[in-house]
């Protein structure tokens, strides 16, 4: 008997992710949990993945449509992609396998606001969702499902598909019990209310997640860890970042227009958010709140030393060490986080009335502060907007941060027109990178352009950008946002010609 | 004695439109009301260009920055801009003269979301507010103010400036008063609370704007028309247009995606908006309600027969015609509309909640759906932004529209690459030209290269944007967004260089 499957309704439909899998059929949407390489199924996806590739060997593709909440891990869109398994996938992905596979053209990927997903299922954008493969801490004996260390779009999953698998992954900490916070006040226009959460502490709903016994087909016993990569400490160029980033924030304080509570802060995730995040452990903030989509290990060091009060999330994503930090002083943590579906964790209408102080990387800038965060040259995509345009349109500050420039000096952060544009110069107010902060309120395109130049773009760069504005200035077709046309793009072609955007 | 100026307090603080601008002085950030050519001041801004020309002519430039609700009249910028009067202009214009100093790079101007402006100012991001230039309908004996034929910003701008100069417009409807609903329920994060509102009829403010009279320093008579161009009806691309999204809609009611009541219906200002509500009255729609930001002629019509239930809006810009309609029937109209604040006519908190369906005008689309409202061959500004990011991003549906072509053929509405983005392909649902309408939702990229071209470019231009995917398909860097960096903007360097994106 398994202590984490407890409605005694389920006992026979327990059986191996091999026989779940033979449930899923070619063509077929299937929706599944994980957010950030945290709470998705193990074993099913690559149990399909198996089937996949002897459909495909006896002359047979065997492909469907994969949404998730966002990132996976290599045992769900790794597995998937490299059977050539999936023919769409949303809302966001950072697997290698599955980019290659888009890039060459054979994938096809939607890439949407991660506050956009769960709406436009239940509208019935994406049509009908047939199974949802759903992981979870456990079943309670009432059927009520514990939520794992993610929550992405599992609600919404749980209710709009036809049938329901579940993984009851032993693995994910007892302690994540009552963790959650499952808001199910959401409906469609015209029947839609107030979301009540005022404070980023708010619990607007409930611990556990409901789904009707008779549509679950397959319930699948795992003890397998999440992706958990280790967390790696932040290297020179993102410490400067989060220097210059912090010195903005201090002399916001000093002028009056942020108390030192700050706001509730949004960190994306990675190297340059753990700097900034230790940063303000250094500069003696204390009783912050995050309301934001990831708690890495770097929070917990906050939560522990009170810099953080409390961290409002949807994902759970933890190295080893952190796991092992968590597991030993539960009752701490488990006090200070809460989980929730994505579509609240970046809900405009939350964002908005909480006032979100949003920091989000970026691949580049132009110098008129339109932002690409997602396509390499115009054309590659890296992973996804993810949720940074839910809290840089709807913040109380909008920051994009990244180094100058990448691949040993040979792209340039800051470039005269951005090749693909996922935050417009209306939604953009900073831009940091380890050469300085460009505060861009109130500033007109000219403006903003000398000022990036100045602030943002590396040295080697900078007379090739006030070379470039200066002529665009004289001789552009309009003097509002000048740019020289046939030049515009240019540094991105030569990049994709020879390799540096400095050229040969 | 003056029946619309009843405050006894205010009596000595009457004075010449001329005496009024003698408090405004050279590099002060004045504020103004006005939106979409309704309820913006007359006298005092022509008084103080009068002025500022003098000075000028006297070797002693004058010059001040403006923000408005949003776009004005002659009397306003077209006034201000002659003379060379304003450093800098937010955060929407339409006047020739402004546009034309603007684009030859001798006037600074920040393109805004409406939704950002009030806050922004809140925020403290635009500076001090040194005076607020306010048209009113009339001041009461209690010194609350009737509010104009437009709200726009007016609340922050008499609660954020320093002094406060009224005109007080005789000519503006006496029925006006009591069809404003002003929300004073707003606050700065981290005080800020769900705001009110669940169906477009809710009122959940009051009908009047206040003021501390010791800020008021002048108050100005005035008895002068709105800007109010005639109404002229829709040519036949328009109703092309209007043609296609109605047989859209009336699909999307087949399929049960919505019912026959739509949902609120947001509209941009002109021709194509005039012909899609037409169309819905002709389409046999009863009910329906509109969100949104202008109160045209077209609605007054659609009100009286019974397809519209109910108008909430910011500005109520009408023809002379209108106004004459709306004085006979005052008692049936003003049960009718409802005009707001900016900040809650686009409040993305309220119109994802009510779904709205955004339907905006554009200057271009390329083949992913990326969409530009604002720029001319990437560099001359037309207008600006306005409120349709707010709409498109937060709506149930967010459309863009144009005929395929302009200038009689020599651009394409359709291009290979949006030469500027105000709208992210994360953003753009529906695109519809007189050539037909490309559903994007749940298409990736290359998909919604394909239904584009087929379906909304100009048969002149098809062969072209074709031949332009196909290559880009087999020699991109990328194939996610397939582009050919070097050819991606060529088509606006053509129109640059001969005039034509056909080329000579």
């Amino acid at each position: 008997m398994n202590d984490r499957i407890l409605d005694p309704r389920l006992r026979d439909r327990v059986m191996t992710a091999g026989e779940a899998a033979q449930l899923i059929q070619p063509g077929m949407t299937v929706a599944m949990s994980g957010f950030t390489g945290a709470g998705y199924p193990k074993a099913v996806p690559q149990a399909l993945a198996a089937r996949m590739e002897q459909s495909a060997g006896e002359g047979r593709p065997f492909r469907i449509k994969v949404l998730t909440g966002a990132s996976t891990a290599p045992e769900l869109d790794g597995a998937l992609a490299k059977v050539e398994g999936m023919e769409l996938r949303l809302p966001y992905q950072s697997d290698p396998n599955v980019r290659e596979r888009i890039n060459a053209g054979t994938l096809n990927y939607i890439d949407i606001h991660l506050s956009h997903v769960a709406q436009h299922t239940w509208f019935g954008f994406f049509g009908d969702i047939d199974v949802a493969v759903i992981e979870v801490a456990g079943i309670r004996e009432d059927g009520l499902l514990i939520p794992s260390s993610s929550v992405g779009n599992n609600k919404t999953w749980l209710e709009q598909a036809d049938k329901v698998i579940l993984e009851v992954n032993r693995w994910q900490p007892a302690a994540l019990e009552g963790m959650h916070d499952i808001y199910y006040g959401t409906a469609l226009p015209p029947g839609r209310k107030p979301i009540p959460l005022v404070k980023p502490d708010d619990r607007i709903g409930e611990p556990y997640l409901r789904v009707e016994p008779a549509r679950i087909i397959a319930v699948v016993e795992t003890d397998a860890p999440d992706r958990n990569s280790a967390f790696s400490p932040p290297d020179e160029a993102s410490r400067q970042i989060a220097r210059h980033l912090l010195d903005f924030l201090d002399h916001e304080v000093q002028r009056g227009r942020l108390t030192d509570r700050l706001l509730p802060l949004q960190s994306g995730v990675g190297n340059i958010a753990n700097a900034v995040l230790a940063g303000l452990s250094e500069g003696g903030y204390k009783g912050l709140a995050a309301y934001t989509e990831v708690i890495q290990d770097g929070m917990l060091g906050l939560l522990k030393n009170g810099t953080l009060r409390m961290a409002s999330a949807t994902s759970f994503s933890l190295s080893p060490a952190g796991i092992e930090e968590f597991n030993a002083n539960v009752g701490f943590y488990r006090e200070r986080i809460l989980l929730r579906p994505q579509e609240i964790s970046n809900h405009p209408e939350l964002i908005r009335r909480l006032g979100c102080i949003a920091m989000n990387g970026m691949i580049e800038a132009d110098i008129y502060g339109n932002v690409n965060s997602t396509h390499i040259a115009g054309s590659r995509i890296m992973n996804g907007i993810g949720g940074s345009g839910d809290f840089a349109r709807n913040g109380y500050l909008s920051v994009f941060m990244s180094p100058s420039t990448a691949k040993g000096g040979k792209i340039s952060g800051i470039v005269p027109m951005a090749s693909h544009v996922d935050h417009t110069e209306h939604d953009t107010m900073v831009i940091v990178t380890e050469q300085g902060l460009a505060d861009l309120r109130g500033l007109a395109p000219k403006q903003r352009a000398r000022l990036i130049i100045e602030r943002c773009a590396h040295p080697d760069y900078r007379p090739m950008l006030q070379d470039y504005f200066d002529r665009a200035c004289a001789n552009s077709y309009g003097k509002h946002t000048p740019h020289l046309l046939g030049e515009a793009l240019s540094w991105h072609q030569r990049f994709v010609d020879t390799g540096s955007m400095r050229g040969a």
